[in-house]
């Protein structure tokens, strides 16, 4: 067994990768830490837990961390995450980092949009970890930068349009709808439960959101030109995942059915993307609900000339924790599958 | 007290008409319909009209109907109404079709949303009964078409836009999200509650949804032009409320602070109409749950030079019941806040 | 006009008064204060407040509220409470106080449960607020404690059955569920939107729930017995509403047509108390929702010889601000339903 | 790997079971049928089972049924699954029937709660398959009845107590809470989405609801005596989990310390059933949720003299799939854990 860290265990994301190590066949959960909470066994503060209950958390120490585990999930708040990143990938340990802090590699952009970066040197050596765009450097690398869960949703569902160049690159729309643990686990009084129970709304609309860079910054890569994209971030009233709804105006004549084959060929390998085909229903959020299934379907508006594609995830798994231990099987060469073949639970 | 009547009362929005009709210090509610429930009182087939409880529900019957009340409420489904509609009308009494059968002016375009028409000398009689955009004759009117509940989330949205012809009309995306109460009472197995709770999903999208061309309709005439609307709705884990994200491409120079302006001066005189600026809070849907408003909230995304509209009402008051009641308030002159001066539950 | 006031507006109960006050034909609100949004209009603190925005929120002074309104409503939290009633009271002001400040008349239980009382002095000159029960002192009062939510849900529920002395006074058991709100507008770890969504739990049980003192001293005084109640609150996860089942053994034999119309016949003048028929449904919380109504449907189980009363309301209206204003309207000879005539919102 | 096969996969406890067969180390599924749904894949009709998508469901065939499998989960209504499950085990196939037809032991008492039973031998061949009751006929058996969701609530929250007597066998209370899925997957007028949101009620009280007579008939072969449940089922607006609040009277000294150490002694070695101390969290539906678990939190209110206990689980799993699946691995000498080490799915 492949033994494996978690920094943070104790936010959605770290909660999450404590789930699916626990049936892991490879990987092995051997240290966990919590500032507020160090000291006490998992089991004991997330008791939900109960059936992973050995673990102590221990308060962060980069050398016990390193002699503890192989691998270290990094599951901080973005801007806490880099030094600590940094200091295990120079003990020579694998890191996959889960905040923000890696994801872009021009250290202004980044300053720009989060604040100075410590690290700018290892901006070019951490590998964007999103196997179905860079899976053998992902296999390859030693630091991964696990993308944010809504670039997830949105790139997936624009990559084949982009790559076979079929849209205007200044028409993208991403409307995006995600459950209320993409926002954190910290209580604040918009995430009240009473005040977000039977409400919907959007937030950081107009370009104000910090995800948009990332999303540019990988959209440009892969149509080698520059996108900007038109994002709006909802919250729903649920816990778990994303929904996007993706407009784009094709730039020349398109038809539904060469769209949608085109899609399920991109994606025919890929074992966490599905298509959806126009004789299929349209996914919703519970049709991946705890999978690390990214479900799409592109279909084409005649009446208007625009490509509509739908695309769902768990905002936990696909678009972090299960996109994790993806990326982690890649680079010890496990089963790509390995620990990550649940199906929804359903209802 | 002015004698009005609800021809369908079982269904939500005839539900919403008693609740609200319950409080209007001018109307009285004398006569009530249910194919299926004649001959018990509205209390006891729906115990929470407990306080409304002294009429029994009758079976349809016009002239029973046209003796009983001056104006009635026609709550029926599309293509059931027209003919009950019509005979009313033809006994002089004023009517208000909740309905689609009376809001498009062609025939023939009707025919191929909704199919053949056998009214369709009564088309060009009917006022689509949104205040904002028809409020004079609507206070001549005897037939009413009372808007559907996306139409007037989307059209009070985009009336300013296009009434200064400030967007590229070909552009234009609706991505709306409505609670489930829109999908009306009638239960379903993808609207039983497990199949809901928790899920998140898109229908009828890329030009398939019948709304589409009453809403393209009056923004139509708004504009003086033919408008192409690209419309996506998802149905929410609520009961109730619409919340609509437009985007449209400006089609010269366009200023955020000007536009927000442009929607206060708009909407200045309307009561149920409210522009939030850009030092307030975006919109939810608690903030109009149960009230007869509309919240606007526009903005510009200077980054990708795309307008950002978010509009949000509760489906079945501004979106359905308290418009109708609105309307009726315009025909018989009375206060146009009659009735209508709910604050919304929160949370 | 009535000039009333608000201390603690910003709360979920003095918002619920902020919508109910808005509607009420004889009072007007003329003063409300929050400590740490003073100096806002209240529209802009709260925005689904929208069209009740001349208001700004004072910070608290008992001289300026004493002149602005002849009633206050304080709506803080237990033990800050005690001694800004008691200035208002001193002052001649009618005072109705919706924490648990002086609900207890024994300040040694009151010592037990909450901690030493600063106003002992005053709470033998403060009537319980529970019009069922305590009607005439409450016309006559000066200062009303405002019964809690749970206890109007109990106590209501076994009214009748304690008055007629029909079961033992040991036995009884209150399975009280309520939606959050009733836990307060403070974020908290556990009230956490993704916590609580889909979740269900028990808190406070055996014998730790602060209510039950309320409960047993109010059930005590009707049956003129010690009375030891069981009680087990849950939380919801909803916004709204208790849902009580109290379970209680006969002290004799119990026959459930007789046990109907002892309760139908006890609350038959009562406006704000309905009793659900053995012929019809079980009420729900969506039955009450919004509402000043408390619905009863009480039932005997033969085979097990236990009474079972279901007992449904709004926690924040009937169960707090919708009972305040009843108890307004009592003290200054309103008509008793003035302001509380809403409907529920269903669904 | 064992073949098995389910009759009824298209509700959701035979949904389910395709769910936790799909991880099952030791099973293979390898026939379904579906009364409506046959000769379509099952990935075809339930889209969330995107990974399990080769098998067609087949119409019911006995002899089919027996060639494609050694096990088969009956999950139809109640009435339907005698016949079906006889006709199977007279063929010498182990069953597991998910339904309630054989857990009644005496057939007049089946009739009169379900009406008559055509497979009246069957009854006392068929053994209840609760393995923290009866782990050892399990083993040995041929025909198993799966017990009712709310019966193995109930019965592991009272079995310690009833195994030593320790409480008065007339005063005990359930009062029941469970998620929607345990109504089925019918669509109901009752049922549908926005009549259940925000709703919370009981039904089928004071002893009507069917699932008495089987805890009943468990609980009293535990004492050796007869109990009298008086039972109180509630729908929570979730659609998975049931918890329960059991009341009972000591029928002598309790202690509370004692009390918890009984249940910890009493189900240490039971894997799928926790114990929570007196330090720990009262337990919630979300600690359960899509895991096998079942956790108790036994309490005495000293104050009244009442021992409280909690019980939570997963209605589908512990109460039905995965109970059933325990079974499997009992019958064939699986690791009792196999295709059960999920961990909840939080938040």
């Amino acid at each position: 067994m492949t033994r494996v860290g978690i920094i943070g265990a104790t936010g959605y994301t770290g909660m999450e990768l404590v789930r699916i190590l626990h049936n892991h066949p490879k990987a092995e959960l051997t240290y966990a830490t919590s500032r507020r909470l160090s000291g006490q066994a998992i089991a004991d503060v997330m008791p939900h837990l109960y059936n992973a209950q050995d673990l102590v958390l221990a308060g962060f120490d980069a050398k016990d961390a390193a002699s503890a585990a192989e691998l270290l999930f990094v599951c901080l708040p973005h801007g806490e995450s880099m030094n600590i990143a940094a200091d295990l990938y120079k003990r020579g340990k694998k890191v996959i980092d889960l905040s923000a802090d890696f994801r872009l590699r021009d250290p202004e952009v980044f300053g720009k949009w989060y604040g100075e970066h410590t690290q700018p040197e290892l901006l070019s050596e951490a590998v964007y970890g999103l196997p179905e765009l860079h899976r053998e450097e992902i296999g390859d690398a030693t630091l991964i930068a696990n993308p944010g869960c809504y670039p997830v949703s949105v790139i997936l569902a624009l990559m084949p349009l982009l790559e076979e160049g079929l849209v205007s690159l200044d028409s993208i729309v991403a409307d995006s709808k995600s459950g209320v643990s993409g926002a954190g686990r910290e209580p604040k009084q918009n995430l009240h439960f009473p005040e977000v129970y039977s409400n919907f709304s959007a937030y950081s609309i107009a370009g104000t959101h910090r995800h948009i860079c990332e999303m540019e910054q990988e959209l440009g890569d892969i149509c080698q030109g520059e996108v900007k994209l038109t994002f709006t971030p909802h919250l729903i009233p649920v816990s778990r995942g994303i929904l996007t709804s993706i407009y784009a105006r094709p730039s020349d004549d398109m038809n539904e059915s060469s769209l949608v084959e085109l899609y399920r060929k991109r994606y025919s390998v890929e074992p966490f993307v599905t298509v959806r085909d126009l004789n299929e229903a349209l996914p919703g959020l519970k049709d991946v609900c705890g999978t690390n299934q990214c479900i799409l379907a592109p279909r084409y508006d005649e009446r208007t000339d625009m490509v509509v594609v739908i695309s769902v995830l768990d905002n936990l798994v696909k678009g972090a924790a299960g996109l994790a231990v993806h990326n982690m099987n890649l680079m010890f060469g496990f089963d790509e599958n390995a620990g990550l073949t649940d199906l929804p639970l359903y209802p």
